[in-house]
């Protein structure tokens, strides 16, 4: 049930769609002439235009953050627990912007959306788009909201490197850059990873190379599967163990191929509900920007080059038991900013929840965020 | 190339196979009329008959743990590492025995062998076995080899839940028991890669229910990526780094979902030639028996009192960087043995590798084996 009448909720939000006609290109040397990027906002923009967040979401993320849709909706938005009158990113005090990345599919133009040149679906044909082309997309949208610059720019996973990415590429326009359980590039084991997830959708039958929506198919199987994997990669180790162990669902072993044990039925379920709400093509083309990102790439790969030209205040946050982007992967950052002498907090927070823990609102996270977040606003001018 | 002319190669070595007509009642409560197994020796049985080393295979093993079939043959038995003339598990001094276990699919009667019944193949009617059924029916082979004892019992990985299945099952018949990188039951996370990996092939079209060889078929896609999965699982994300690092295979990024990255074109080939040699059934099958393993359960959970009965010294090797049954679960099984005051030593490799090392090598890892064998050797009547 939606808590619209907690004081902490944004209660109900409606999406918006800007529409871009200046083309856009993008670093695989295409250009998009025309895009659509739909967006939410919470909270108000102050008169100097000063208290402006843009949230980054992750990979299966999108405009959504916060808030509900409607009074039966059962759903909050993905970083509800983060985004709110009071909480960490608060609406009183901030006015936070979300949008749909391009690529995505949830209205942004994407892979199942219509490609204005052919009047079909874009589906294998959308360009792959990286976190550098994403970021000029944020800033050109930042330029049509009529935002000179953000006080800060927040995300996790995926959504991390985009604050990354904007902290580098457009170092005046941030104050402050919110980094959570990120990485400054996929190790060989998450694009090991996200190879197979990408192999498993692409032989799906129904993936009809790409064009399954045109052929009013799916490829529920391959995307499925690619959901599961993507889970456990999520969970920490312990986290399953404490949310599953060996517990059996039917209390018996069944020397068969159905489900025996919880831990199954969830992975299956879990895979199930995502083919609902997500798009083949969208993950495999985010899967890429992913396993692109790598920004010290251009400087020699050092980091700290990179860095050098930032000037935003930096938090950086990772959580022990998270093995996708671990702790360690973190640390590379903070070395990195502290060889290019510049402003940040770190902090590693104790949680059993692995990657999944960025979105979940553990008091000793939230608070730190809370804290942090009073400190920038307690500087609006 | 072969290295016939290496001083430490058992050299070529053949395959025969022992048929059975008793009976054997498995743990699902069915029952195999007859069946077969296929093994293989090196290095000769001993007048007392004292000297013979059963060695258990893990889940995509066989039979085949040592040697060449020819003097073509490309590729050496999966254990060449560790058994021949002067290697750890030397045959100058011991008889080793290796049998592919039941529902396998390198000859043994399994899910690709004809079930006598119905004429056709066993397919998805094979029955799932337990560790304790193989354990079982390596029992009934050790006595038509007219066997009384093992020496030492032998197994890394789910060959070494095997070993620790013979020493609570037959603990008068197994002097030493060596478990390799294993554990004592599958944690949730084990079980849920398993179960991805079973979903990817029961998904494939081509797996027809199980029947694909019937319709002359193989679910080519689904066992690729179980395959691949597996592989990441196989190997530390060090082991990764140092063998692929952000290795582009063209030296630039194509913006296309080809193969980008070395690791990517690594997990494929690995994938496809497992294919040429592996069972979609028995993967399935097998892994079940992974999954199914957990000795403990039987006495309320606690190992100790399962491991009580036993009388073998054991030796339990683990290594650092082993993630799929990382050295915590050897410490579980090494706590129990203490708890049940057994005789044991306990290594903790330092490798690289991953879950891999045990197949690999490791110069201290050998040496430590190779003492550990010859000290059991020195015993020998």
């Amino acid at each position: 049930m939606p808590k619209l009448l907690a004081d902490d909720s944004v209660g109900i939000v409606e999406s918006q769609r800007a529409q871009f006609t200046k083309p856009l290109t993008l670093e695989c040397g295409k250009t998009l002439d025309a895009y659509d990027i739909v967006y939410e906002t919470y909270g108000e923009l102050n008169a100097s235009a000063s208290n402006a967040i843009l949230i980054c979401h992750a990979l299966t993320g999108d405009h959504h953050a916060a808030g509900y849709y409607s009074v039966d909706d059962k759903k909050a938005g993905w970083w509800d627990s983060a985004i709110g009158p009071g909480k960490p990113i608060d609406t009183n005090m901030f006015f936070v912007v979300c949008i749909n990345n391009l690529g995505g599919c949830r209205g942004s133009s994407g892979p199942n959306t219509i490609n204005p040149e052919t009047g079909k679906y874009w589906g294998p044909d959308f360009p792959i788009v990286t976190v550098r082309d994403w970021v000029k997309s944020q800033h050109r949208f930042m330029q049509w909201l009529e935002i000179n610059a953000w006080c800060a720019v927040i995300g996790g996973s995926l959504g991390g490197m985009q604050v990354l990415q904007w902290s580098i590429d457009y170092p005046d326009l941030l104050k402050h850059a919110v980094v959570i359980a990120a990485a400054p590039k996929l190790s060989a084991q998450n694009i090991a990873f996200n190879e197979v997830a990408r192999q498993s959708i692409m032989s799906d039958p129904d993936f009809c190379g790409g064009r399954y929506l045109e052929k009013n198919t799916v490829p529920r199987g391959g995307l499925m599967l690619a959901r599961m994997l993507g889970h456990i990669t999520y969970l920490s180790d312990d986290a399953m163990r404490d949310k599953f162990g060996r517990e059996l669902r039917e209390g018996k072993l069944n020397f068969g191929f159905d489900v025996d044990f919880q831990v199954e039925s969830y992975l299956r379920y879990q895979g199930r509900s995502f083919v609902d709400r997500f798009d083949a093509n969208t993950y495999l083309l985010m899967t890429k920007t992913l396993d692109y990102f790598d920004p010290a790439r251009e400087y020699n790969d050092d980091l700290a080059a990179a860095l050098k030209q930032t000037s935003a205040h930096f938090l950086v946050v990772s959580f022990t038991t998270d093995w996708r982007f671990a702790p360690e992967r973190s640390h590379e950052i903070v070395k990195a900013l502290l060889q290019a002498e510049k402003q940040l907090s770190y902090v590693e927070i104790e949680a059993k929840q692995g990657h999944d823990a960025f979105l979940i609102p553990i008091p000793h996270y939230m608070n730190i965020f809370s804290s942090h977040m009073k400190n920038i606003a307690a500087a609006l001018t």
